[in-house]
């Protein structure tokens, strides 16, 4: 039996998903670092295993391949404390798993992605996309009034796939200073997970 | 025990995926028209059950309230043929479902809705959703070669969550008549799920 890889970037939200999970899990992995900025997930040979040219991926042992953050998640958490079995609790974690990738990714970690990879200032960040980041970060300080977790009465797959940029946001430029419930779930999720606090967001604190 | 309660506008593809769901698996259901457009999604009433303010959502009965196309469809096909229950098999669904949400919905639907509930000429979509959009539809075109089914060797819901807006890709200016492999994998679709031929991708065959 091989040892799972993951092919993956460190400083991406979406790649830390997929070792957060593994290391919670205390699932054996082997981190294969890719260079997007590089085009190192667009080579004939990275396309071959992973069509969509994206990371994070897995290569799970006997030629199984596969890519999407939440989907990965999804599938090494199947069973675990992580993704309780019961059919509504499922459903609601996945409620939080596709809202992230539709209404919390693209905004959030695309604006990251414009101030941390391509050095572009705060104030270049697009309008639109500042506006529904906001949007989303209110949703969760909302929905986090009066409750530990996002999905379940334990911490789950919807937690880490939310705090990972959610963490991060400030890198891109939105303030978690406002929200006091996220703030406090990002403190809660860093511990479980047994994270050093991100000193951006300490610094909002 | 109430019937279920689908929320949700016949136009959108994202409603459409879970009425083929309940159709196919003789699922009963009321369906709620909601108007988005005329803010339907946005009343309080309405909040007050799906907090994101989206189409489609279910009223699953005894309170229960669920949001997301794609985890509605995952919930209500749970134990059918539509989802079977092999981690792997149904981690190659995941891939696509979050695939679709991620990389094919907001280029290929959203052109739709410019140009056909805003009325905007196809000149009018922007080209940078226009381009990822066409690297959708190949990416689709290529995986469907040689094989009859998105993700596994039987029909699944991954197959019905990029169905509804392939098929519906001519009214977003996007072109089948160059894509002999999704033409004939969206007949495939229609065929299973019992529906008339789309009229548009009659024309581009």
């Amino acid at each position: 039996m091989c040892t799972m890889k993951i092919y993956g970037d460190v400083l991406s939200g979406n790649c830390q998903k997929v070792r957060f999970v593994a290391d919670h899990l205390r699932l054996p992995y082997t981190w294969v670092p890719v260079d997007t900025l590089k085009g190192e997930s667009r080579t004939p040979d990275y396309l071959a295993k992973f069509p969509q040219g994206q990371v994070p991926a897995i290569e799970a042992g006997n030629g199984r391949f596969l890519a999407q953050s939440n989907a990965i998640m999804r599938y090494l958490a199947r069973g675990s404390r992580l993704l309780p079995d019961d059919s509504w609790a499922q459903a609601k974690i996945d409620e939080w798993l596709f809202w992230e990738q539709y209404s919390h990714e693209p905004y959030i970690a695309v604006c990251r992605f414009h101030m941390l990879y391509q050095h572009k200032p705060k104030e270049a960040r697009e309008a639109w996309r500042v506006e529904r980041g906001e949007k989303a970060l209110n949703l969760m300080e909302s929905e986090l009034g009066g409750r530990d977790w996002l999905a379940a009465s334990s911490f789950t797959i919807a937690d880490i796939a939310l705090f990972a940029y959610t963490r991060l946001a400030p890198e891109g430029g939105f303030d978690l200073q406002s929200r006091p419930n996220l703030r406090v779930w990002v403190a809660r999720c860093e511990n479980v997970l047994g994270l050093a606090p991100n000193p951006n967001v300490i610094a909002s604190r």
